[in-house]
C-alpha cells in the first residue's frame, strides 16, 4: 500500500512525505484552528474534507460502513460541554485526515502517560471516514443554558401508530454518526469521541451498520435493502442544489433570532426499523413486489421498464387495478403523493444477533435528512404508518431526532458555533 | 465493475460469458455434484474454492468481515437434517461462486412463487466468501443416530476461572462461519442457510465481526485488535503445512471406526471475549505493554525490535526484572511455555452496540482451530485463566466447541458425509 495509513502520518519522515496533505494535519492538530489544513479528495481519494459549508457525512458519497451513537450529558456544567465539542472538532478533523484523535496519539506520549488514541486504527487508510454531529431536543432543557437557541423544530417526533419504541433504543442528547469504507475505521472514530468524553458524556445507544440502501451522488449505484429490493433509487441526489435547498437544508428564513446557528444545517431522523425477514421471506414474489411497489430485478416501478423510470400512478395492471397497488410503499412515499414532500436518505442494513426465538435480529437503520422533520417525514411517516402494506413486515423499534449544524469555518468549532 | 457479480452469474448472456468460471457454477448448480465445476482464485480473485482436502475459511486468507451463527436443531428426524446439509452444500458451492442459494434465485421462479434467494446481494462480488461448518457436542447426544459417529475430542470444554458465560451466546448443535470482504455478503450467505432450514433448524446465537485480528498466510499484515495492539503475530500460517498437520489438522490416528469421518479436520474453539475497553484506555502506555509484552507500535517482543522477532523471555528489563513480566500474555500463551502448544487463529473484532450503562460493548470474537482442544485450547486457556494480568480487562461471555470435517470431494456433500 503506498497510501497514507495513520502510522505513516503519525511518524512522520518518509511516510508523511509521501502522505502529502494528511500528513500536514498528522503534524499539528492545531493548525486547523489557523484554517492552514484544508485536505482535499483530489489530494488524497481516501480523505472527505472536514470543514465547509455543510457537514460532512450528509450529502457525501454514501460509505458502506457505518457507527451511529447517541449520547446523554451527564455533566451539569455548560462550560465542560462545550469544551469537549471544541476537543471534538480537533480529534474529529484530524480523524477524517487520517491522522490519530491527537498529536500524542497511541504510543507518542512516552511509556508512563495513558496514551490519548486507542490505536486500533493506526494501520489502517483514511476510508473516507466522516463524522458528523447532530444535536437532540433534550440538549436545549435548559441545563446548560441553551433553551432559546432551540430551533422551534426541533421538537420531538409524534408518535405514529404501530411504533412499538424501545426507550434504550431512542433519544439522545447529541449523536455521532461515523461513515467509512472500513468500520474498524468508523469505530474507532466513535469510540475515541466518547473516549474524549468520560465524565461529561455517557453512551445512550449504539448502531452499527454493514450495507448503505441509498445513494446520495449520481455516480453511486442503488444498493440493496434485506428485503432484497434496490432501496433509495428516487433519493435526492448531492448534485441536485435547488432541490437540496428545498427539501435538506435550513434556510436563513427558517431560523431566527438565537436559533439563527442553524440554518445551513439540516435534521436527521433516525429509525431503527426490525425487519421480519422470515415472513417476508415466506412470500410470493408478487405480493414483495406489490408490496413495494416496484420490480425486484432491475428495481423499475410497477408498469414501467427501468429503474429510474417515473412511476406512473395511474397506469392499470392486468386486472385492471392500479399496476401499482393504492397501498404499496412507493405510492405512498412518493411526493407527488404527499404535497412534494421529498427527504435525503442514508439509511443502512443492520443485523444484531438474534432474537432469542431463533431469528435473526435483522432490518434497516433508517437516517434521512429534512429541512424540517415536522412538515417532511411526520406527514410521509403518518401517511405510511396508515397505510402502508409493509407494517405487516416491520416494526420501529427506536427513534430519534437530531439538529445537524451547517459546516465549520476554518477558524470555528462546535463549540463555539453551538454556545456563542 | 467488469468483474462477476450474483446479478450477471444468474442472468447469463453477456454478463455470464464475461464472468468465465463462476458463471458456469451459476448455470447449473447440480454441476457440482459431477465435479465439473472448480472455481479457482487464478480464474476469479474474489472466488475462493469451495470443495478440497481441507474446508475452506480456516486457512484461507482471512477476509476483513465475518457473520458466525450457532444453530439447534429443533426436528427429531435424522433424514431432515441429512437432507438439509445436502441442501446446505449445493447453496454454500453456488454463493461462494458467486451466484444465489439456488439456481432460481430471486427472481427466477415467476411471480407466484416464493422466491429461492433473498436478492441483498444480487448486485455484490462474490467477495472471496467462505462458508466453514461445524457440529456442537450436542449434535451427537442420540437424537440423530450419531452418537456412535461423536469423536472423542468433540465434548464441551470445562468452566475457566472468570469465566462469565452467557448460556444464550454459548453452545450450538450446528454452526456457520461465513467469512468475507463484504459484510452483506456474509450475512446474505447464513440468512439464506438459516432460511432453508426453517423448521429444521433454529437460530441460536449469531455475532458479527467487522475487524479480523489475525493474519493466516505470510502475505497478510498483522491487524489490530480493540486494545489497539497487533494481534496474531505468532499465528500458524497457511504455508506451514507441517505446523498446521500437527496442532490444527486431524490426522487419520486421531480417531477410529464410526469417527473417522473427522480425520482432516479441525475442531472450531469460539470464545465471545467482552473487553473493558474504557478500563484499558485509562492505562498507562507501559502498563498496557507489560499486559500484553509487546511494544504497542510496531508489535515487536518487549526486549527486542522487531514484529517477527521471537520473544526472549530471559532477557531483563532496565529494573533487573523480566522484560516480559512473568504474567504478561505472550509468556503465557507462548507455546514454549506450554509443551509445545500452537492454536490457528482467526478472530474479529466485535461493537454490538451499547452495554445500557453508558459503555460501548465491544471485544474480541476469539475464533481459533486446533487438532484437538483439550489438548491445546484448555491448557492455554486455563494458564491464562489464572495469571494473565489481561483478565484485568476482559471477560469471556460466550463459548462455543464445534468439529469443522474435512473437506468435500467433488461428488461429496455434508448430509452423505456425516451420516453415511
Amino acid at each position: 500500500m503506498a497510501r497514507s495509513t495513520r502510522r505513516s502520518v503519525l511518524l512522520g519522515g518518509a511516510g508523511a512525505a509521501a502522505a502529502g496533505v494528511a500528513a500536514g494535519v498528522g503534524w499539528a492538530a492545531h493548525a486547523a484552528s489557523d484554517g492552514s489544513v484544508a485536505p482535499t479528495s483530489a489530494a488524497d481519494p481516501g480523505v472527505v474534507p472536514f470543514r465547509g459549508a455543510r457537514q460532512a457525512g450528509i450529502t457525501t458519497a454514501a460509505q458502506d460502513r457505518l457507527h451511529f451513537v447517541a449520547l446523554d450529558v451527564i455533566t451539569d456544567d455548560p462550560a465542560q460541554l462545550r469544551d469537549l465539542l471544541t476537543r471534538w472538532t480537533r480529534a474529529a478533523e484530524r480523524m477524517t485526515a487520517g491522522a490519530e484523535a491527537t498529536p500524542i496519539g497511541a504510543v507518542g506520549g512516552g511509556q508512563w502517560k495513558v496514551p490519548e488514541d486507542t490505536g486500533e486504527a493506526l494501520d489502517l487508510e483514511p476510508g473516507h471516514l466522516t463524522v458528523t454531529i447532530g444535536y437532540g431536543p433534550s440538549l436545549f432543557d435548559g441545563r446548560f443554558g441553551l433553551a432559546g437557541r432551540r430551533p422551534e423544530a426541533l421538537r420531538d417526533l409524534p408518535a405514529f401508530v404501530g411504533d412499538d419504541l424501545d426507550p434504550s433504543k431512542s433519544g439522545g442528547d447529541l449523536c455521532i454518526q461515523a461513515c467509512a469504507d472500513d468500520p474498524q475505521v468508523a469505530v474507532h472514530a466513535v469510540r475515541n469521541l466518547v473516549r474524549m468524553g468520560f465524565g461529561i458524556v455517557s453512551v445512550r445507544w449504539s448502531q452499527l451498520g454493514f450495507g448503505r440502501t441509498s445513494s446520495t451522488t449520481q455516480a453511486q449505484k442503488t444498493p440493496r435493502n434485506l428485503f432484497g429490493f434496490k432501496d433509495g433509487t428516487a433519493n435526492i441526489k448531492a448534485e441536485d442544489a435547488a432541490a437540496l435547498d428545498e427539501h435538506v437544508w435550513v434556510q436563513p428564513a427558517d431560523v431566527s433570532g438565537e436559533a439563527a446557528w442553524m440554518a445551513g444545517g439540516s435534521y436527521l431522523v433516525a429509525r431503527r426499523i426490525r425487519m421480519h425477514i422470515e415472513v417476508w421471506d415466506r412470500s410470493p414474489l408478487a405480493d414483495q413486489e406489490q408490496t413495494i411497489g416496484r420490480d425486484k430485478k432491475v428495481g423499475a416501478p410497477l408498469g414501467r421498464d427501468a429503474e429510474f423510470d417515473e412511476p406512473d400512478f395511474a397506469v392499470t395492471g392486468l386486472d385492471g387495478g392500479p399496476a401499482i397497488p393504492v397501498d404499496a410503499h412507493v405510492r405512498l412515499a412518493h411526493h407527488s403523493n404527499l404535497d412534494g414532500v421529498r427527504i435525503l436518505r442514508r439509511g443502512y442494513n443492520f443485523t444484531d444477533g438474534s432474537d432469542g426465538q431463533g431469528h435473526l435480529d435483522a432490518g434497516l437503520f433508517f437516517l434521512a435528512f429534512v429541512r424540517d422533520a415536522h412538515r417532511q417525514f411526520v406527514p410521509m411517516q403518518r401517511a405510511l404508518a396508515r397505510s402502508d402494506v409493509l407494517n405487516e413486515y416491520i416494526e420501529h423499534t427506536g427513534s430519534a431526532l437530531f439538529a445537524c449544524p451547517p459546516g465549520l469555518a476554518a477558524d470555528d468549532d462546535w463549540g463555539t458555533q453551538l454556545f456563542a
